[in-house]
């Protein structure tokens, strides 16, 4: 039974795409602009070198094992590469239930795998290091490391360096606090499996505090006030767990106490889970409101100090304060110091996030992948390269493109510009050529057509452009796509099935990445759950709670997390949650 | 289920005994001299105010959530009484599975409840103050308190004083250093819950920094050198624990670091388990041989550094240096500050070890109870009131005893002074009176004695006087026996049931608390164990450690952490231990 690991990341439907500018001179795009640099190590080489086992293997340096980085390594399977992993967890963790674990519904330990456990099966050659990487250095391509243990030597951090003929980037985000003073210092972030660890035992502290004879009535109402900032999945789930664990537990332990508990949920926007279905949105907002939960929208914080937190209307721009015991802040992600250097370094320093293009290759450095959290896929605008889509279709020079054209580079253009795509569809049009058409004086099938009509024709499509948001489902897929590209370096080199070049000759060596969305779960407590499927489908409920229990089980990392967190489950409706502070 | 708590401590057969002298004038032994005062709050007046429910209830306070304070909550039962527990841990932990803890054979979370649960089905006034006492006023009857938590308001933490009618001190032991330099600082303990997680955690830093590409081969053994010092049952069961963790999992994950490790077990006497049967001795050392374990005994550790620890050979001086990557020290227990200083301000400052009486009242001290670990018996010997028992057993005061006077007090004798018992025992003779008989000069039933004669026959009895182990289970039957005192405090008052009062009149109100050795395991890993059961029973290997799984599992707190170490054990069996760093 051990060691039996079983895919856990949806099988995505889309295929995999092109890596050819590796191979000689590369171009990417840094900041709009083009930079053209050739490649150091080109693949060609590395399976030439691959037939004489004498010589190195290429070396693939991965940074981070979270979703995107899990999995990149478990995906990954050409034995031709020597894979080195850094990072400051020796584990993976399956964060979706990180707001289970804040409360005991389901055990830290139960929801992490050793990474060394997921990659050991492997034909592969495969180190781990547990480190931090501080610093990148893409001239000699290598990454700069520091243990995560204090020597107790030298008295302070080992530090290492690893050389990598490719980089895979998937560090994740930190948590975004605004700049707003004393989040910091004072909020519970919820992050990491530490950090639900921390929360857990934050909030029995609160009430072994309150339960001192020594506190006034006043002061148990602050020490039992929990406040959640943000109204997102994540605040929502933890908001909808504490009110549980609160009610169902500890109500039982600390029955004098119950008078003084409050949880509020702030949200800065006009309604919670607002990136869901209105539905899902009232629903959650009249559930919470049922339960007792105070939903506050429309307000921001402005400053958290040790026992307070401070609120500004949005409307009104009227400030107060609210005392509390625990806070915890969960909204949104932002960019890790270390890729903010590696920004300014790369010419990305004017950016919020690091940029790759669709086949995950970040902008302006050659053999860098960035996937996941820690990364944002600058997209393509079909304008920028018009007039190279509109000279590649007319291939007879004749400067009008007719239907024979067009039919011969759709395709192409549709992979390689997901948004035309996407308009397609909210238009309700069924095919590129109706597009073109429908900006066309006639509907006439031979009906020809210049640049300038053909501009006016995809003029809106760049509007579709969206970025991927920063979850597990789009970090997991990447690392899948980006695994899959690895593991057929060689064979799509020699066939390449991306999409026609527009600015240059050839096709790309593979299809771009294209995400698919598969819904998203919000938990909303007493055994309810609400779902959002692809196609708009919404269902709210106790059967949701148990679709989310039958999804997540299937969807854990290995059989042991599986058969934990299983048993966790039952654990919980038949015992309860434990409130031991350890 | 939930709620549903079933007894987990044995039903020790020795039954309940007296505490009459807390009626009016108590005599109490300071330091071998006789020390009388009178008790504030006669539980006389306890009685008659319960049955006026405006009264106030009597004020028990507990100091400690081990063992004893556990049992003797879960074994209290008269509503009378108020409550209120004072511990830094608001959790029993199941402390003999600590070893198991160590290494994830059990997860920590399975050995503990909260204590809130388990005195809350009490028919009782029951009070939980997450605190430490860090001063106990015997003048005022109160115990000053200090809450865990630093106040995030005042930067210091709470602190608060609790009144008492009877205080019962039950704060176990702190780990015993001997004063060795640098243990403190460099050495784990495996007393709480938290040294267990520490030390799991250690474990696998030693790992992956050893792991790291910067250190030299010398540097990994030294960081993969683990060092136990102490060859007692929780340094053995450690050792064997750790043994099977590096053996059965750590190896298949970092198999290239196999060939660095070593585990040293070092004890100052001259074999490992000492307590045990020879029998046992030899097959652990023999099996930990077998393992690659290297047994040191017969060396005391001097120093410990952060990375070596120096041993003197007890038999040539000579002294040595090992250096380690982790070291856990389990030799034995000391008295806790502030017991040391409570111990000064009763007149117990000259002891190494807090003293009670056979009630487990502590001497010099009205109305305070103390037991399991930070106390001891303090036996009274049959020569000191020699005087006493001869002239109450003979009756006509004929400076004479015959068998009739005899066999009127003997069996007061055997109760009160436990060594009598043993001394029988040991010398295998069948009665009291053949005792007797055997310094006397004939066998004539009518024989009388005088007291120089009487002396003579009693003069090798207190040798047999020994103090009890530090075990749970000690600590847990004196709990039970105390409790069942306080349930039984009218009743006994009204029927005294203990032994007859040798130098006073009347008899005590309840039977001295007698332990009853129950046997003893030594878990040795790799799924063997031993045990040492009463009558000198010895059981080794595969059988007795499932012996000790049904054992074990049949005395767990509740059904909870019987459901959930039952299930860890089984995860280990078929997933191993987990090894991820959190």
């Amino acid at each position: 039974m051990r060691g039996s690991y079983y895919t856990f990341y949806r099988k995505a439907s889309t295929a995999f795409h092109d890596h050819h500018k590796l191979i000689g001179v590369c171009a990417m795009i840094s900041g709009g602009g083009l930079v053209a640099y050739s490649d150091v190590r080109p693949f060609g080489s590395v399976y030439a070198d691959a037939a004489q086992p004498t010589t190195k293997k290429t070396k693939v340096v991965v940074l981070g094992t979270g979703w995107a980085g899990t999995s990149f390594l478990k995906n990954l399977k050409d034995p031709s590469l020597d894979v080195q992993i850094i990072s400051p967890c020796n584990y993976f963790a399956f964060t979706p239930l990180l707001p289970s674990v804040t409360v005991g519904t389901v055990e830290a330990r139960s929801v992490v795998e050793p990474i060394r456990n997921i990659v050991k099966k492997k034909d592969l050659d495969v180190g781990f290091k547990e480190a931090e990487c501080f610093k990148i250095d893409t001239v000699n391509q290598k990454v700069h490391c520091k243990s995560t243990q204090i020597s107790n030597i030298a008295g302070k951090a080992e530090e290492f360096t690893v050389d990598y003929d490719y980089l895979v980037i998937a560090m994740g985000a930190r948590a975004n606090t605004f700049n707003t003073p004393g989040v910091v210092e004072n909020a519970h972030f919820l992050k990491e499996v530490e950090d639900a660890l921390r929360i857990r035992r934050s909030i029995i502290d609160c009430f072994e505090r309150a339960s001192l004879p020594s506190l006034s009535e006043e002061e148990k109402k602050r020490v039992l006030h929990f406040v959640v900032v943000g109204g997102g999945p994540t605040g929502v789930e933890f908001a909808a767990e504490l009110h549980d664990f609160l009610h169902e537990d500890l109500s039982k332990l600390y029955p004098d106490l119950q008078k003084y508990i409050t949880v509020t949920l702030l949200e800065a926007s006009d309604h919670i889970l607002n990136m869901f279905d209105k539905r899902i949105t009232a629903f959650a907002e009249e559930k919470f409101k049922r339960d007792g939960i105070q939903v506050k929208t429309g307000s921001m914080v402005v400053k958290v100090t040790d026992k307070a937190i401070s609120l500004k209307e949005r409307s009104t721009g009227e400030t107060r304060t609210l005392p509390f015991g625990m806070v915890v802040w969960s909204t949104g992600i932002g960019t890790r110091p270390v890729i903010m250097d590696f920004m300014k370094q790369i010419g990305q320093g004017n950016r919020r996030v690091m940029a790759t293009d669709e086949w995950l290759r970040v902008e302006g450095v050659p053999n860098v992948y960035a996937l996941g959290d820690c990364a944002t896929i600058n997209q393509r605008s079909v304008m920028e390269d018009i007039a190279a889509i509109f000279s590649k279709a007319d291939k007879n020079k004749t400067g009008k493109l007719n239907v024979e054209d067009f039919s011969e580079v759709i395709n192409d253009i549709i992979e390689r510009y997901p948004q035309v795509e996407l308009h397609l569809k909210s238009q309700k049009l069924k095919s590129f050529v109706q597009l073109l058409q429908s900006k066309h004086d006639g509907s006439a099938k031979q009906a020809t057509m210049d640049i300038e009509k053909f501009k006016a024709a995809l003029s809106e499509v760049d509007s579709k452009m969206k970025s991927l948001p920063p979850t597990a489902q789009v970090a997991a897929q990447q690392g899948e796509y980006l695994a899959k590209c690895f593991n057929r370096m060689k064979e799509c080199g020699e066939n390449p099935e991306g999409p026609l070049r527009f600015r240059d000759s050839g096709r790309h060596r593979f299809k771009p990445f294209r995400y698919k969305h598969l819904g998203q779960f919000a938990p909303l407590g007493s055994d309810q759950a609400a779902a959002q499927l692809p196609g708009d489908w919404v269902s709210i409920g106790h059967s949701t709670q148990w679709l989310w229990y039958s999804v997540y089980a299937s969807k854990l990392v290995s059989w042991r997390t599986r058969f934990l967190v299983i048993g966790d489950w039952g654990r919980r409706y038949i015992f309860g949650r434990d409130s031991s502070r350890i």
